[in-house]
């Protein structure tokens, strides 16, 4: 029962060094292959893999045991480290120069067939790659990223401690709060008819550490929001969660800099620049049409409203003197688009609510467009000098609502930029968008909304705006953009109570609703609260952009489908009657 | 709103190093007096306090201010260190010799008095602290409790990341498994009628992490039981949780044992003894009278049944002869015990289900006793020879089932050794106690029950006992013990398909009932899984043990209450029908 041949040596880790001498590996057999009197196998163990052979010379018992080998069997064999025939090296991997000549083997478990090979770039329906997931994780490149994951959080960790800021654990079973995503809801057993809520972030107790002087926290945090799922998301996932007090902020921003530049250094061997682009959310928006905008390439958007609004083509003219925009990007070297491909780009943006994508193709011989024949020459030559076109290039053009403007021309440029190959892909490039509007109106509640959270900042100089002018007034919130992705977000928080008072009211709440759901809040703002302010990192993204996967769910042990359910362990389930008894609930999907 | 004044300095670390600089501190006011034309107030941050002077001489603007200076107000102080006089130094603060002449004040915020002062060992009712938490956090012997709690999980991750442990994390909505402690559960939206629950530890996702080749896991976890609380109960606690795949147990054992004396190295600056004391389940029962012995002190446990079995006292008597068991104490110096203080330990030991306690005092003038008369003076000389009786000492006999003796004895053992003060209160005594009993007869439920989990291994030589008598079969189960606590516990794991099912069978899961609920465990044993095992510490209460606290709660950032409230916070609460409805749940405490 018990393993008599304890591991001496790991597979992966094997070198020339150890040639001639004995050693005893503990690993999966993850290939085998028979040649001419010998057994060839390679053991992979969480270093890498290493060849054995097996031949009646070196152990007729070994050998014979050898013959019911298969893949996934867990071994233990002792063997002596030999240089291989030159002829037969493995240039591709990294013990391809050795092999273990095996004396002894103890096959320790059996497995049946994996239902899919443990390999790299295997195609495997992901479905069954998470029923299995515990054979995924086999695959080295999934290991991997948990490797990866791990030296993150490390490296991260050991930044802040050594920074001073000291990792809190914060409750988990909390408060429901509305505002902001659905809740996970617990009910419990105690007081009947009461739910515990999952926390959407630990945001509350974070501040309230500050209050308690607790100065600088964090914490690696699960976090938990009950919304439809989509590609990139997950019901649980978790937060670098980081609060400081009485640090300017641009102290604070410059900290957060050198952290990501140590993991960048430490985990990709990549020196990235310090400090950072900065980026207003307003120019963010304006170049770019995003809030996160992928700085690797160009192609960024040009306003022509200006000139939209004095030219002779009515629907620019119109969308101009409604407040509207008219942007452009124009798209180097498109000039020969055919009409399907303007057609397919026309398609796209109409996902995005643009009515229409007008073009201009500038040709050695002049602009050829759809809508020439509605400026003079003039106008069309302003256009072309204000969007840079040369011969060659393709204009593109949205008129319309702002919001629509960007996300149209934001996705657009995103399209194009992968389309014609314009990212380089080694890049690495972090900036921070600044600045962010306080609030927004919400037309269906008939309230402001906090595009934050309720307890962010305005500018110094905007705080006035909140009597006369909200959605005028600009935000203490910051957000840490890599590669068109944001990474991290975060602010600085109101700490006087009139100010978070104010706040909560434009946010629709009474008097009494503020009390009942953050009264705690509201009373410990009167028991001395620091300045103070902080930001969150999304882990599972950052993983994933480090590791270049394409999916949050390659970068998470055990994920969740976009049903909300595992795979592997069916959850959720149906639980017993007794126990909804016990929670005081009880179902009502059949009424 | 902005802050001008930007620390400089800790008002912690100050020192008279500093005399003759210009230094500026952030923190909280703590103290304020007057003293003819002068202001001294108390400065303090997290890193500690310093004392502060306002006079007109140094800025009449300044001292103007400060006159409206309250505890807790938060303050950004500009001034100049300087020594104190020789008759006004302060011993009692390690900033004690110098203070700061202040120049410039800014009142960043102000503050209510406080519902208790913000200092050490002051009485306060619990639930006062628990609803201010945020000011219970303040006082400077809380917040060390988090910072030694920080220290502690950064020398074990560090530790563990050095032996090439992987921290993963695991899912905390995940499936509901009745065996073992009863389950908070968390309502689907997506899937009507199904329920998440939150793990009680992560035991099978760690198991399959081994199964997938991560060979060397350790997460740092929330756990979760709904049950009712003891002082040293909560609702969601943290694990260590450790899983290491083919590495020989004593191995691993070893590797536990120099991480606990690597956080006694570095947190409490002790070095302990390692290997640690190895007492296997039965010699700690029957020595101690207890599975997690207190070795700081003797006053072990001696077992007289044999002598008792053929005594002329039929109490010992019929005891010994229904397989019950006569053992006592020997309370040193005792002997003296006035009968009320006797009647008084008779009834500590009735608590634990003890019929009786039988006592002989030892005198310089021979036995006094209460059972004297039933025994021949030959018996009783063997009785006070076995218990080496010297004059003066108190002998102390329970005779029951084993169960009611360990219990009894073991409870009245701690007693005494607190009473009499045999323990060395400066001492950490760390010890194993193995071979635990894989199960125990339920007999309510009528079926055996798994001691420590359903996935813990017999030992090899116990095997065939659990077709035979698995009521005697051992367990490769282990736990470490510091000072009469469990501190850990963990077993190595059953990794053969057809050990696990039998072991399902015996703890009365029907085939479908197994595979049910542990199927895809069943099925990933049959892919290859290695040998494996691993334990968890009780983060919350190791903390405990190290910072000489009394309860758990002192060592949780925002714990709850006995009834499994927060004081703060308020959770559980009500939340809307809304919601409810979304989750396909009504509540049912009306009906």
């Amino acid at each position: 029962m018990s393993v008599q041949l304890h591991r001496t040596h790991q597979c992966g880790k094997l070198t020339e060094q150890q040639i001639g001498e004995t050693v005893v590996l503990n690993g999966w057999i993850s290939k085998r292959r028979d040649l001419g009197g010998l057994i060839f196998a390679d053991v992979r163990d969480r270093s890498g893999i290493v060849q054995i052979v097996f031949n009646e010379e070196f152990s007729k018992e070994a050998f014979a045991k050898a013959d019911s080998l298969r893949s996934e069997f867990v071994v233990a064999v002792k063997g002596t480290v030999i240089l291989r025939d030159p002829e037969t090296v493995n240039m591709n991997l990294k013990t391809g120069t050795i092999e273990v000549q095996i004396i002894e083997l103890d096959i320790i478990n059996m497995a049946k067939n994996p239902p899919f090979f443990i390999q790299d770039q295997v195609e495997v329906d992901e479905m069954l790659r998470l029923k299995y997931r515990y054979l995924d994780l086999r695959r080295p490149e999934m290991l991997n990223n948990f490797q990866v994951r791990h030296n993150v959080t490390k490296i991260m960790r050991n930044f802040l401690d050594e920074n001073e800021f000291m990792e809190v654990e914060t409750p988990m079973l909390t408060k429901s709060t509305p505002e902001g995503a659905r809740d996970y809801l617990v009910p419990s057993r105690v007081q009947p008819g009461s739910f515990f809520a999952l926390p959407q972030s630990p945001q509350l107790f974070k501040q309230l550490l500050m209050v308690s002087g607790f100065e600088r926290y964090f914490q690696i945090a699960r976090c938990f929001r009950d919304e439809d799922l989509r590609a990139d998301r997950q019901p649980e996932f978790t937060q670098v969660d980081i609060e400081m007090s009485f640090l300017p902020l641009s102290d604070f921003q410059t900290m957060m800099e050198q952290m990501m530049a140590k993991v960048m250094k430490e985990v990709k061997g990549i020196d990235i620049e310090v400090p950072f682009q900065r980026l207003s959310y307003d120019d963010a928006m304006s170049r770019y049409g995003s809030d996160k905008p992928d700085t690797r390439f160009a192609l960024e958007l040009v306003d022509i409203t200006e000139i939209a609004a004095s030219c002779s083509f009515k629907v620019f003219q119109a969308v101009a003197e409604s407040k509207g925009l008219v942007k452009g990007i124009n798209a180097k070297g498109c000039g020969e688009f055919s009409r399907k491909e303007i057609d397919d780009l026309t398609a796209y943006v109409a996902r995005y609510g643009a009515k229409g994508l007008a073009w201009i193709a500038v040709t050695e011989d002049g602009i050829k467009s759809q809508i020439a024949k509605f400026f003079t020459e003039e106008e069309l030559n302003q256009i072309v000098k204000a969007m840079n076109g040369q011969p060659g290039d393709l204009l593109l053009f949205v008129a319309d609502k702002p919001k629509v403007v960007y996300d149209a021309l934001g996705n657009l440029r995103l399209l194009l930029g992968k389309q014609l190959k314009l990212i380089d892909e080694s890049k690495y490039n972090f900036l921070w968008v600044t600045d962010f509007p306080l609030v927004e109106w919400d037309a269906d509640a008939k309230r402001y909304v906090a595009l934050h959270h309720p307890f962010t900042m305005p500018l110094d100089a905007d705080v006035p705006l909140l009597d006369t002018n909200p959605a005028q007034a600009k935000a203490k919130a910051y957000d840490m953009v890599l590669n068109g992705f944001e990474i991290g977000g975060g602010s600085m928080r109101i700490y006087q109570k009139d100010i978070q008072e104010k706040m909560f009211k434009l946010l629709g709440f009474t008097e009494e609703e503020a009390k009942e759901q953050f009264g705690f809040l509201l009373e410990a703002f009167e028991y001395g609260t620091p300045p103070h302010g902080g930001m969150a990192f999304g882990l599972d993204r950052l993983i994933m952009i480090l590791t270049g996967r394409q999916s949050l769910r390659d970068c998470i042990a055990f994920p969740k489908t976009a049903s909300a359910t595992c795979q592997l362990t069916n959850a959720p389930s149906q639980v017993s009657n007794k126990q909804l008894k016990e929670l005081h609930i009880k179902t009502i999907q059949f009424e």
